[in-house]
């Protein structure tokens, strides 16, 4: 995954629909992976396979991964009747995510987030998602093999996805995209206990400055991955579309529910965030009050003292007290006696 | 009640619906009481007992404590037919409070909150209930009896409950989970009143900053409590699931307005604590004000002083003010002329 | 009205509809007042008069102030049917505002405020009232005769209240109390109007911190008094209970407004007294700003100076510049030179 | 236009529905101006005309100015039906902006709002309108003519104001009333963008602070009366009632439309208000440390120096230095290069 | 596209429809640009041509751009039955972004954008766009041919534009505008991207306030404009207006989905800059504690010595100390120990 801007590249004045690969993966060549499989049977295939569209019966999974071939994507497009819109939108991947529903088809768009161990960055990853009658189509901007464990239950029969429908599939794909935003924050959330614990060991460190901004900007970008991502969630899961059977409503319910808990601890984490921002602040605003209150302190003693000290050190012909027995010793009194005086002063003022 | 760290603990890669208890209670053995009651009759027994499973009247509690047994929980779940998502949510206790309808029951997620009084921390465990035709069945995080008041009521046949249908059972045990949130608040409250106090008394005191942080992020974590099981009691009392008899709907609602209330009240500790921490900024700010302003005192009276008893501290030789009679004297009355001038201008401008 | 303190007291372990007083008040002794009107007639007693309830027409009201006798609060709840949700609510004095409606009555609680003018504290007292076919029962917490405008009304058959049914005594009840809001939001009004005076007069007084603080407790307070109320006014007016006629629906629709009103005023002053704390924190920033320059442009000066007649202190045997004719005075002319360049230079930013 | 304090005084223990006047133009007295007319015909008169409520067709509009004879009002109020509850919100003049719909008529409150240029205070004068079947009536709680150019097109006959019915009339004084915010937010505007120029050349001025308060606060108030008044003019225009006409929508759509635009003005003043605040309060910081870098590079320089000058002003017998041939030029030698030194680091560091 | 200040200018006292250009490009002279097409043939002139308004077939499209010559507008306002208060919204630009239906026509507002390059100001140009069954107009404020993109796809037939009804060409019109605004987006990006580098590189720079300050208001701006324009293209998407072909409804979506990405882009912005600030706040707070830190080092330690030095250098006579052989000697040694005592004492508290 590599890092992406946050960048609009435009494809100024050509008409809506037009196929161009906008996104910042152009390294990843693209690559197909199709699979093809009922209750009994499981086929896959390291490329595209156009002919088993003739099948009766079963499910075909196309998974492409990188986008850099529009030919190919403009191809399964035609072959799956899938809307240009759709098909644009798919290539165009600075899309927040989103639910649409077509007549013969639902089209599902999330990202896929990592946050980078050494920048510190959230990556992400448009993963754009179709679901038809008899067929699950998934385009990832990446070539990664982000759903090889939704293929090893497709192959080994595990659990339920062999035996259910082609919704089921849909959801699982979803699903095992969702679970990465745990991960994130996860580490997010470790990332701030770190931060907390070195806040309260030694508070006014200039780089934690950095560390707590690069956090906020991090957590509001996941923020704005999420929010969409809980509309379109919650929008599949009232959707009505016939694609989707009764039998499987509570997976997507199931699935909403995470995508919630994900924007609570997002949620969490900014309110965490902003708390440790404040922190900070006072810990600075107290910091200056204590250097201040040294330097308060050593001035308002010694500066008395030094224009005691400095007034017999003037060289007037007659000063009196210069030719006292004691006048050095009773000048030293009265400093003590000052320097006494103030350090009470401010005993009792609590500043020392 | 162990301290519940914010730490999702996710199983990759496995499908939905696999029973794996991920929580931070993995020291609580698993501990199962079984209660069956009907009107004139009550019977308790300090295992699981599935041959009640038969009885044709009556109501059954299975109240679970631990959820280390995972195989224990898949064959209650078995019995009483309840749904392998909701299992999953039992055991997986990173949920949000909630409620979810199934065919056949209804199933409500919760939290039992405690505040550690050293630590300062909110300690969470989750407690899942579920409620059909004839049976409630409460499976808690940890072995602690938290329900042992409304064991008690049964056994003593006190109040309404051996003589309501099943949902009071469900209705009652949500009621004394959710009366320990009130305890919460009362510490959260005390503990408020005597910052406000120790602020009021000494405001800018280094250690009151990590106090107010501990509890303004204290109160977040609460609130992130108490918001989705507001949601989730709201939804309770306007369901029409027909598990619930319209004589009880009025618990319901008074239910729902102690959730209000708890809300109202973390809220309005929120509003205060953000108040606290705004006086206490403004409270450093004064006293570095104050710092400064006698600084800035002293410094500008004796500053100038100590300038004149330097100059006449200098040995040119040509002098002329050393040789005079009273030259001392007139540099004296000089100082006290400026100092004079000086605090008369600190005191116009209300500096004293 | 005794201070009423943010604390919750609940009665562990007991069921729900237990009648235990749980407020502040519990040196109000409880008196009953009982008033029996119809168009024509009009009856007072100062005791719970149970034989009314056999009067075929006519309307009863039963003001109850104090809720220390829990007995006769449950003997009033069983003569006139009330629910024991209810009649706790009464007793449980921690209520926020709210409307419920049973089978045969409405019930209000709100809450009367009172401003103390020399703590500033907020005050409360929490008044439930119940609405039958033919009867009103007020529940006050305190002794205080809160509601002797309505019986004085009452009694000389001034205005509206003897023609109209039962609903619209009621309503006057719940309209004398609101109306104290209105007293409160003035005190709060004037008190913020004097705190900009002074801000403006002196703005850096330390104790306007403790102040402000102060009245956005309150005013918090009083917020979390008023909006659980304007949600229970509305409701009242769109109830479509039958114990409301139509004709006095534009009553209800007055007491929304002035409740709204009163909900603005609210957050007008919160918006205000957060314009001054934001004030009042750039008036220390000012202010610390001023005493520095005063420090700075002092210190700026003399340092240099004092620093010039050190170095002609100094007793080195040979210097040349000592033996000089005119030491002494170019000593002094380069000084002065000093010092008006400083000054010029300060006069150029601007900080004389 | 005088003054409007944001004081509420009320009328203690009287029952709803009483008239009493209880704004702050007590010195408006009360004239009214009476205008009848048809399609083809306009009359007008200075006074009262309740003979023209006889009259079958036609359009009257009652122009009541000043509100402190409470009979005249209570006396046109029995003329045209009107409810007396609106007719005491008429007298009550710290009423929000509404309108409320009665059986036989409309009633909309409003708000005229001046910014005087010298106080640069917000002043407001509540204007209610009355629209019925073939009437309209204003009242206005100041003497000033607010309404004449609405009078000017009726009798000139220009525009539509002849040709269509009463609402269209009434549309017009909304409108025209409306419009006046237009006025105050541009001198707000103008004042902001004064405001925004003196910061850029002269940012850390004390009297700022106080401007952006008065600023601060003028705009909650407008905003406070705007809010209320967008859900008025909404209402208005999706109201059902029959007196409304289908042609006329449109132009109620178009009141809506510039409500809506006044409110996002004034949404927009607040945010750049909150902009200028939070860059004052920067540049006050930064012109702080601008003081205090100055104060220490001075200090940081000549302390050391001053300090290596004490020493050579000792008056020790033993202190070779002193009697070394060169020892001044040495010792002076030395000050420099420690000079020199600090202005190297701090031109390192860019603090010169 | 000239700067266009935030000033409402108003036609005071006229009725309202009444046509008259308030905005700010009165240098732009009016030109009209008319097109017809059908499926086969294409036709344009550089003028206004009321002879097609008798085409019985094909699509007319009237562009005029500048507003200067509203007898202009007020003909093709009456050729196509323009309703004149949507005729008078074209001329008065000081509109938010709105979508209207008149019951011929549907009536769309918004603006074009520009961020100029050196002045750093968004620049705005009001554009209102008509749809009528077989015709769509649009109203420029300036001359600049922003739309010939759509005008060079009707001429080459490209696309979909020539094959499809009206309401394709009112939504080409529309889509071209609103891709503006994700260059607007871009350019803000990259300037934030810019200044989060210079904060990171050298944080507290003056100059990073006033450019920090800036970017906010043209922020704010750009979502004043972006907010309404969302609700516009939403309900335009939602609307039942008969003109809009079911078929083109996924492009109206399309255009919504563009229009909530760029509002989303604009609150991330948003975000990012109120982080910016507080991390600006934050840097100032840090370097004057460091400047505050040398300050007290240096005077700390230089204080004492110089008092010790100014003590030695009195001029009393019995002063036993200066007659001692090493008496110079040990007042150095003294000295070097209160400087290491206090060099020790800073590295402890890790200031050094």
């Amino acid at each position: 995954m590599g890092k992406k801007k946050h960048k609009k590249i435009r494809k100024k004045g050509l008409p809506p629909g037009s196929l161009i690969y906008t996104g910042h993966h152009e390294d990843s060549p693209a690559s197909v992976f199709s699979v093809w499989y009922t209750n009994e049977a499981y086929h896959a295939r390291e490329s595209y396979a156009p002919e088993w569209l003739q099948q009766q019966d079963g499910i075909q999974w196309v998974d492409v991964r990188g986008l850099t071939d529009t030919a190919l994507v403009e191809k399964i497009g035609q072959d799956f009747q899938l809307h240009h819109l759709a098909l644009e939108d798919v290539l165009n991947t600075q899309q927040r995510a989103k639910l649409e529903e077509y007549d013969n088809s639902l089209f599902f768009i999330l990202h896929n987030l990592r946050l980078d161990k050494e920048s510190f960055e959230l990556q992400s990853e448009q993963i754009g998602v179709f679901l038809g009658e008899n067929f699950v189509i998934s385009f990832q901007e990446d070539s990664d093999d982000t759903l090889h464990f939704v293929r090893k239950r497709a192959l080994e029969g595990q659990g339920r996805l062999r035996k259910r429908s082609c919704d089921y599939l849909f959801y699982a794909i979803l699903d095992t995209i969702v679970d990465h935003y745990f991960g994130v924050l996860d580490e997010l959330d470790t990332t701030i206990q770190e931060l907390e614990a070195e806040l309260h060991a030694d508070g006014a460190r200039a780089n934690l400055k950095d560390r707590i901004y690069d956090l906020k900007r991090n957590n509001n970008r996941l923020r704005h991955f999420i929010l969409p991502l809980r509309d379109a969630t919650n929008r599949l899961y009232r959707s009505d579309c016939l694609l989707i059977q009764e039998v499987n409503r509570p997976y997507l319910r199931d699935l909403t529910d995470h995508v919630s808990q994900i924007f609570d601890s997002a949620e969490f984490a900014r309110e965490q965030l902003s708390e440790i921002a404040g922190h900070y602040q006072a810990e600075i605003g107290n910091r200056l009050n204590d250097v201040m209150r040294l330097l308060t302190i050593i001035s308002t003693i010694f500066i008395p003292l030094s224009f005691i000290a400095g007034v017999y050190g003037m060289n007037f012909e007659h000063m009196p007290e210069l030719h006292w027995q004691n006048g050095y010793f009773i000048a030293l009194g009265i400093m003590l006696a000052i320097t006494l005086t103030m350090l009470t002063y401010f005993r009792r003022n609590k500043w020392l």
